[in-house]
């Protein structure tokens, strides 16, 4: 496997990190892997409280110092120099029209998986803008929405026996600083490649895949995610 | 990187496969390692002739025997014990619709991929039915449908010189034998694993995935796949 460099002029060191519905699975594990790999991340919930508690849990789990602050989710939006969305796909596009303002001019990532569940298993909701990213980009004209971090198992990056996480991020969007920003910062997870996905447009599938990854991990007994093969 | 193994009880020993629209690159591609394998294929078209012209093509082009036969695409579906469906999308269902009598009983394959491309590159098209597969499982009600060899590159499987094709096949379908058959004709590619990704109502995005992996060649000038981690 060869590298997929990101340019050096990426540089992301620094910058700080918002995770909005910071302390879900997802949010949380993500915050702990950048905050890991140095960064100052603000976890965003409904609740100050909450994301304080949550924020303490992850400092005290880890023997070396990290920084990782609670906030409400829009004094998180306001923190971040990069803004993370990982809150349930129910209340998405409210909490994000709600943050339109604080969110302008920034770097928005959304990892949000539409999804449902019934007695088969899961599947991929419909989405009137065709995904979750685009619905983000549609009610944030002002910020630069990218996609990226839907195949990421949340219990992988909680889990401190694992320090090389075994996939790649894909990293959607239409601003080529934004998407080689957000590779670089996949990249700060170790064994992680944050590659090029394409267009917000073709983001549903790689939303909707992880419909699939949940059906290989019942199968397989597994955390699946995937690499992209010839780089 | 551990194997993912297919039953068994998977013996795919002597079956014959038949790829429809099989003067096509992905076609052509899919019979041509097949026929390597040790399979006998039925390469089907429109024309029995361009079918036939096709075939002798793939066999004069080895310097081993390898048995590739030309037929129009109902001989073809007939023929096989397996058919694998690479006819593009438009007409795909009318030629599923013309062919459910000599498909009832057998195991079908679909791995079409409805896209659409414009100035800003490829998209995933709308499909009244979800996916292909799922209009290839409502026209073929007798069939038993599967979905696998989106991501496969043709110019890789034509390739002389790739021995080893590094990519995972994803195979979608309610029919465990048939998915468990389906992979381990996947696994008859030298590289490649065959993984169950889910039901058939999951195959949209893996279709439309293939829009996301375009991108990512045009980006990385590669001909990408992904592998399936955590196996």
């Amino acid at each position: 496997m060869t590298e997929v460099s990101t340019p050096e002029s990426t540089d992301i060191t620094g910058r700080t990190v918002s995770v909005l519905g910071g302390t879900g699975d997802q949010g949380r594990g993500l915050a702990r892997r950048f905050a890991l790999a140095g960064h100052t991340v603000y976890l965003g919930s409904r609740s100050a409280e909450r994301a304080d508690g949550a924020a303490r849990a992850l400092v005290e789990a880890e023997s070396s110092p990290v920084d990782v602050r609670g906030l409400d989710n829009a004094a998180a939006a306001a923190a971040g120099d990069i803004v993370i969305v990982a809150v349930p796909w129910e209340g998405h596009r409210e909490l994000l029209e709600s943050l339109a303002g604080p969110l302008a001019g920034k770097i928005v990532v959304d990892c949000v998986n539409p999804l449902g569940f019934d007695k088969r298993g899961p599947f991929a909701l419909d989405v009137p803008e065709g995904s979750a990213a685009e619905q983000a980009a549609a009610v944030l004209p002002e910020s630069t929405v990218t996609a990226a971090f839907h195949h990421v198992s949340a219990v992988v990056l909680l889990d401190p026996a694992v320090e090389s996480v075994d996939l790649d991020v894909l990293v959607l969007g239409e601003d080529r600083d934004a998407t080689d920003t957000v590779r670089a910062l996949a990249e700060r997870i170790p064994g992680v490649r944050g590659v090029f996905g394409g267009r917000l447009r073709n983001a549903h599938q790689v939303e909707a895949l992880t419909a699939n990854l949940i059906a290989v991990n019942r199968r397989y007994k597994t955390h699946a995610g995937i690499r992209v093969t010839g780089l």
